[in-house]
C-alpha cells in the first residue's frame, strides 16, 4: 500500500491514560514513515473529521508526544457523538469519505469504549461497501470496563487505583474521627451500568475489618433494610462504617437510588448524586452523623496516582494498532491478554471488531460476594494486578506538568460547511 | 524537673499529616529520655486522658512510629470534644489532673486547631490555678488555616495541593469533553468559614485561560447574576468553566448556598452540598450541561499526594514542641515563621498560647482578586511555596502503606467510671 496519512481521533468519556494511546499511537507512526505519512488528529474526535477541523500533531514536538504519556484527559478532545449504521447515517459516511480523500487519510484509529468500536467497525466497512480504500482499528479505552475480550479497558486500571486509594485514606480518617463524630462515610464512584470501578475499592481491604465495609454495584439490587442493618451491625462492631457507591446503584425495579432522592427548592427532580440520598437515609433511620462524597471526574482524570500496569497498557495498545495497520489488518482491536500463571503478565493479540462492537462485558457475579456487599477472592485476583505501580507525572512548583500541545489545525481543502 | 512522662492527643478534625506530628513528638521524646518517660496518646482525643483511655507508644516499633510520616487520619484516635473555662468544666480538668498524677504525666502535648489551642491554654494554667505541675504544648494543626502567627497550619498545605491538582486534572477533562457534553464543572471543598483551600486551587492556574475560572470564597457575597454572567462569558470564551467552591459560600445576608438548596423526597432539608445546588443553577439558567464533585475527605486524607513542605513542617512542629518542653517552656507553641526573600523558607519560633488562643486569622482580602472570583498574586506568593514537592508513600500491591500501630492500652490505675 501507498503511504497514507492517518487519521487518530478520541471518544466519549476521556481518562486518566488516554493520552498515552494517543502518544503509542504517533510515535509508532513516527517509526514507520514508510507506510503513515502524517497523523492528523480530530479536533473534539470524529466531530473534527466531519467538520475537517484536524490537528496536525506533525507539528507536535517529541518531548510534547512524550509527555502525553503523563497527560490525563484528551489532549486532541472528544465527543459523545455516534454514527449510526451507513444507510442511517450515510450522510455522515460519505462527509467521511469526502475528508479523508481530501488529505489522503488511509488509515482510522479510533480511541474509545463500546459505542466507538460500533464506529470504527462501520469505518472499517467503508472500503467495501462505498469504495474508499480504509484501514480501520480500534484502540480501547474505557474507565467502565466493559469492552469485551481484552482483559481489561484501559483507563480502568487508574481509577480503580484511585477508588482504592481513597477508600483506604478516607477510612483512616473516618476511623479516627468516629468515636465523636462523623461516623458513615459514603463515597460515590462512577459505573452507571456496572460496579467494576465500586468493586475495586475493595482492594482498600487488605485486612479484615479494614474499610470499605460495605460495596454497592448496580448488578445487586438496592435493600434498604439488608443495607442499614449491615451499617448498623458494622458500626457497632468497628466504631465506624465505609460504603462505596456505584453512581448505577437501583433497587428491584431498576429505579436508581440516585433518581429516588431529593427535589430542588423548585420541586425539581435533583440531577445525580446517589451518595447524599444514601447518607440522608443513614441519618434518617440510624441517627449516625454522616459524611459523603462525590468523586466524579476526579476520579477519571487522577493521573497523579496512575497505575504503571494500565499506563503501560494505554501507552501499548496505542502502537500495536500502528503496527497491526502497517500490517495490512482492518477492523481489529489490539486487545491485552493476561497470561496464565500466579505471577500477572500480559501480551497484546489481535481481536476482530466484529465480535467487540456491540458486546458488553459484565463483571462477573462471581466476583462479588454471596451477601452482594463485597468482591470475592476471584474478583481481588482479576483487579489487583491492574493497579500494581505508581507512574508519577513530573512536577514545579507542586504542580504536575501536563503537555500542552500546539494543536496546530491542518488548512481546510473543502469548500461548504458540513451541518453537524 | 524530675522525669515525667508526657500526654499527647490530636484533635478536632483530621489530615494527612497530623500522624507526622505525632511522629516528631514521639521520635523527639525517645530522644529526650532524660526529661521525658513514656508518650502516652489519648484514644480519641483528650476524651482518652478523660476516660483514661491512654495508648502506650513506647510499645510502638520504630519502624511503625516512622511510618507515622506517611499515614493519614488520626492515629490515636481523634475527637470533637471542647473544654470550656476551669470554672465551667472544673469536673473534667479535676478529672484529667487525676489521671495525669496516676501515670505521672508533667507533659501535655495537645494537636490541634484553633479550639484546641484554649482548651491547651487552660491546661497550661493548671500548675498555677489547680497546682497539678504541667506543661502544656500546643502543636498546631488544621487544613482551615486560621491559626494566629504560625505562617501556615500544618494539614493545610497538603490539602492546598491535592485541590491544586484535582482543579487541573478536571480542567483537562472537562476541556476535551466540552464540545457536546459537560460545560461546567463545579468542585466543592472544605472551608466553612474562610477560603483558604478554595484559593490554593488557584494555584492550578499556570497560564491565562487555565482552570480554574471562578473560585468562590466564603468572604465574597455570592451574587447570583454575576456568578451566572461570568460562568457564561468563560463558557464563550474557552468553550468550558471550571469553578472551585468553598462549602461555606453564603449570600449577602450569610445564608449559605448549600442550605438555600434543596429538599428531599419528604421535605427534609438536604444537608450539605454546594456543588450540586450551583451546578442546578447553571442549569436551569444556562442550560449548559455539568457535572459536580464533592471532595470532603478525599480532600484532607489525601497523604498519597502530600505536599513535602507539608510534610516536613507537621513533622518539625511535632519536634519542636518536645524541645519546647523540655526547655522548661509552658502555654507556647511551635509557629512556622516564613523567611524574607525570595526563595522560601521557615523556621520554627515559640508563639505564646494566650496570642494563639480564640484568635482566627482571615485571609487577607488582597488575596482575593477585586473581581472576587480569583486569587491575587499576593495569594499566589503565599500560598505556592506550601504546596512544593512530593512526598510520596510506600507502596505494595498498588496500595499505600499505611502505619498499623498496636495501640497497646496503658493499664488503668482508677477505680470509679468517669462519664464523658
Amino acid at each position: 500500500m501507498a503511504r497514507k496519512n492517518a487519521f487518530y481521533a478520541q471518544s466519549g468519556g476521556v481518562t486518566a491514560v488516554i493520552n498515552a494511546s494517543a502518544a503509542g499511537v504517533i510515535e509508532a507512526a513516527r517509526e514507520n514513515k514508510k507506510h503513515i505519512g502524517k497523523v492528523y488528529a480530530g479536533r473534539n474526535g470524529i466531530i473534527g473529521a466531519l467538520l475537517e477541523e484536524l490537528i496536525d500533531t506533525s507539528k507536535e514536538s517529541k518531548a510534547t508526544v512524550a509527555a502525553l504519556k503523563h497527560t490525563p484527559g484528551g489532549a486532541f478532545g472528544s465527543c459523545r457523538f455516534k454514527l449510526k449504521d451507513l444507510d442511517s447515517s450515510r450522510r455522515e459516511y460519505e462527509r467521511l469519505i469526502e475528508v479523508f480523500k481530501a488529505h489522503d487519510i488511509g488509515y482510522f484509529f479510533y480511541n474509545g469504549g463500546g459505542d466507538s468500536a460500533d464506529t470504527c467497525l462501520k469505518v472499517s466497512q467503508l472500503s467495501e461497501k462505498m469504495g474508499y480504500p480504509i484501514q480501520a482499528i480500534h484502540v480501547p479505552k474505557t474507565v467502565d470496563n466493559d469492552l469485551p475480550i481484552t482483559d481489561v479497558s484501559p483507563g480502568f486500571g487508574s481509577v480503580a487505583k484511585y477508588t482504592a486509594i481513597c477508600a483506604k485514606e478516607a477510612g483512616l480518617d473516618v476511623a479516627s474521627m468516629c468515636a465523636t463524630s462523623t461516623k458513615v462515610f459514603v463515597m460515590e464512584v462512577m459505573g452507571r451500568h456496572a460496579g467494576w470501578i465500586a468493586a475495586a475499592a475493595g482492594l482498600a481491604q487488605e485486612q479484615a475489618g479494614d474499610p470499605p465495609h460495605i460495596i454497592l454495584f448496580p448488578e445487586i439490587a438496592f435493600n434498604r433494610e439488608k443495607f442499614l442493618k449491615k451499617v448498623q451491625q458494622t458500626v457497632k462492631k468497628n466504631g465506624y462504617c465505609v460504603v462505596v457507591v456505584s453512581e448505577g446503584a437501583r433497587d428491584k425495579d431498576g429505579v436508581f437510588l440516585a433518581d429516588a432522592g431529593s427535589v430542588d427548592a423548585f420541586g425539581h427532580k435533583q440531577l445525580g448524586g446517589v451518595a447524599p440520598v444514601l447518607a440522608q437515609m443513614v441519618k434518617d433511620e440510624l441517627g449516625y452523623k454522616y459524611h459523603w462524597a462525590v468523586a466524579d471526574y476526579l476520579q477519571r482524570s487522577a493521573r497523579h496516582i496512575a497505575s504503571a500496569v494500565d499506563v503501560a497498557q494505554a501507552y501499548a495498545v496505542g502502537r500495536a494498532a500502528v503496527e497491526m495497520a502497517v500490517a495490512g489488518k482492518n477492523a481489529v482491536m489490539p486487545a491485552i491478554i493476561r497470561g496464565k500463571g500466579k505471577k500477572y503478565s500480559w501480551t497484546i493479540e489481535e481481536a476482530p471488531l466484529s465480535k467487540v462492537a456491540n458486546v458488553e462485558k459484565k463483571m462477573p457475579r462471581s466476583f462479588i460476594s454471596s451477601d452482594g456487599f463485597s468482591i470475592t477472592q476471584a474478583g481481588r485476583d482479576y483487579l489487583a494486578p491492574l493497579i500494581e505501580g505508581e507512574d508519577y507525572p513530573p512536577y514545579k512548583n507542586g504542580i504536575p506538568q501536563y503537555a500542552r500541545p500546539k494543536l496546530e489545525a491542518v488548512p481546510k481543502k473543502l469548500k461548504g460547511k458540513f451541518v453537524l
